[in-house]
């Protein structure tokens, strides 16, 4: 069983990953945390609410950072061409959400959530690294009570989304991550290199949301204006780049992953880049030494990870599956 | 035909490359320019006018550059457990060379030799890029004027060789590096991505140095230290870096070239990492915009490559193919 805090800036391929998680039978959702990215703060938070409201999710949802850590960085503006004007897809939202968030800011929901339940908790984080960078720093004993962190973002040996080198997530937050990369807990990353080739069809989602009733059905919705962005670089499909990072978390054997300490560039035109030192190669002294080795995947079997998002997905959600 | 100029700093692999240049029909040598790098200076010159004279090189040689073009940069330390104490793998070589350097400074010799026949002459350099940025800095004519440039370096989706994502030639004068490779010229780089992965092995030189005579044995002499070398990272064999650069002039069809617009970084931890954006890539304004595309490869025929360069090590001098 994974005890999961799943830290999120729905977002389209977000909300698919949300429901992976609420799904699966091997994860418990033990709490859902915001971050400012594929839409300001105060969208995504709302829409977290959104998707527990309307999906019945139990675990809290705590708002995040509104910005960088660094304040010389701009928080710059979500990617409307991607995830819409309201960061779902433009699909109607309520104007009134019952659902509250948590009364602590996301990291503070980190800390003490890790804090209570050490060696169990995973943290599969697919925004900008803000939130766990601001936990990490204040309290560096969570590094090894977490069981084990995820992220989805970078690229290692293929060109980025957002500059020839960096991936949004990444450089959304480039100190952030730096942190978070050469934090001393078990970590891994999945990147660009495999969720670019991990691309969900307009069919295969039409069908998926056709077996799998409302709530796929949403999902399906949403990801019209995600399919159209897409258009642009794939011939069909959508990269389900945060849906990756939750299957890394409970079908691990899926994925190729390379050993060696990681680190962020923050500044200069390789600005948000991420670089790994694979463990085994020496060079001369470098800002690599002396960080701990974590996993970057450089192989997925994007097919299995492609039918375990979509069996996950139209199957039995988790709660109802515990209570059988 | 190809009237070459190539830019080096002997060097093992480059004493091969030399030699193919000088052996291949369709190849006139109308120079060799030395720089610092796998030797200092004087020991680069001193062995590019060694090899001059033993293999009857008509060419004149001109000394370039003893260090980067940024005076805060230093000029390093040879590396000598590649190429030996004196560049060569520790050959010993005679106290007094006749041969005589030309008077010109590299750059100078390079201007002048591509102003005296525009449109036919070709540059390959395998070393740093310190002669070639000088060259165009001061006569920036000759972009238009050559026919194209070769260069071995970098690393685009592999790691680096002396850090985790820089070649040594570019982190031997990344600010030289990143003029050369955005100036209006017709530009190929050949780097670690595809050198790497072209190994002749010992037992395919020494057959060669059989066949091809005592300019071949003197080659497979030197090459033993290298092979020493390259024992820690390949379980037989030399990579061929300098050769490939000179395959490329002659067969082009033998290796993948990726068009794009590259930079080289020049400061923080990715200092001396080459990046291409390629074309048809689309991003937010960014370090890559208005500089010319180039070539970088990104694939090769290995075996193709490593069969031209015996057939050209051992084949007939290229000067006696002339003369019959």
């Amino acid at each position: 069983m994974h005890k999961v805090i799943f830290d999120t800036d729905p977002g389209i391929d977000d909300a698919m990953a949300l429901l992976f998680l609420h799904h699966h039978p091997d994860v418990e959702l033990v709490g859902i945390t915001t971050v400012f990215g594929n839409g300001t703060i105060e969208e995504t938070t709302r829409n977290a609410l959104y998707l527990k409201e309307a999906w019945g999710i139990a675990a809290p949802v705590a708002r995040g950072a509104a910005a960088p850590i660094d304040p010389a960085r701009t928080r710059g503006t979500p990617p409307r061409i991607v995830h819409g004007d309201n960061a779902l897809g433009n699909f109607p939202l309520p104007d009134r959400i019952a659902a509250q968030p948590d009364p602590r800011p996301a990291h503070h929901f980190i800390i003490d959530a890790v804090r209570a339940d050490p060696g169990n908790v995973s943290i599969v984080a697919v925004g900008r690294m803000t939130n766990l960078a601001l936990a990490i720093a204040e309290a560096p004993d969570i590094a090894s009570k977490v069981r084990q962190v995820v992220l989805m973002g970078g690229a290692f040996a293929v060109p980025g989304n957002v500059s020839p080198v960096a991936e949004a997530n990444i450089m959304g937050d480039p100190e952030a991550a730096d942190i978070v990369m050469t934090a001393p807990w078990k970590l891994a990353v999945i990147g660009l290199d495999v969720t670019m080739r991990t691309v969900m069809t307009r069919s295969h989602l039409a069908e998926l949301a056709r077996r799998g009733g409302e709530r796929v059905q949403f999902l399906s919705s949403i990801s019209q204006h995600y399919f159209d962005f897409y258009s642009r670089f794939l011939e069909d499909g959508m990269a389900v780049h945060d849906s990756c990072a939750c299957a890394y978390l409970v079908a691990p054997g899926l994925f190729t992953m390379r050993s060696g300490p990681i680190r962020v560039v923050a500044s200069g035109i390789a600005d948000g880049q991420t670089i790994q030192k694979p463990d085994g190669r020496r060079f001369p002294p470098n800002a690599w030494d002396g960080k701990p080795s974590q996993l970057a995947c450089i192989d997925i079997d994007a097919e299995g990870v492609l039918d375990l998002i979509g069996d996950t997905l139209v199957g039995v959600p988790s709660d109802l599956a515990k209570a059988v």
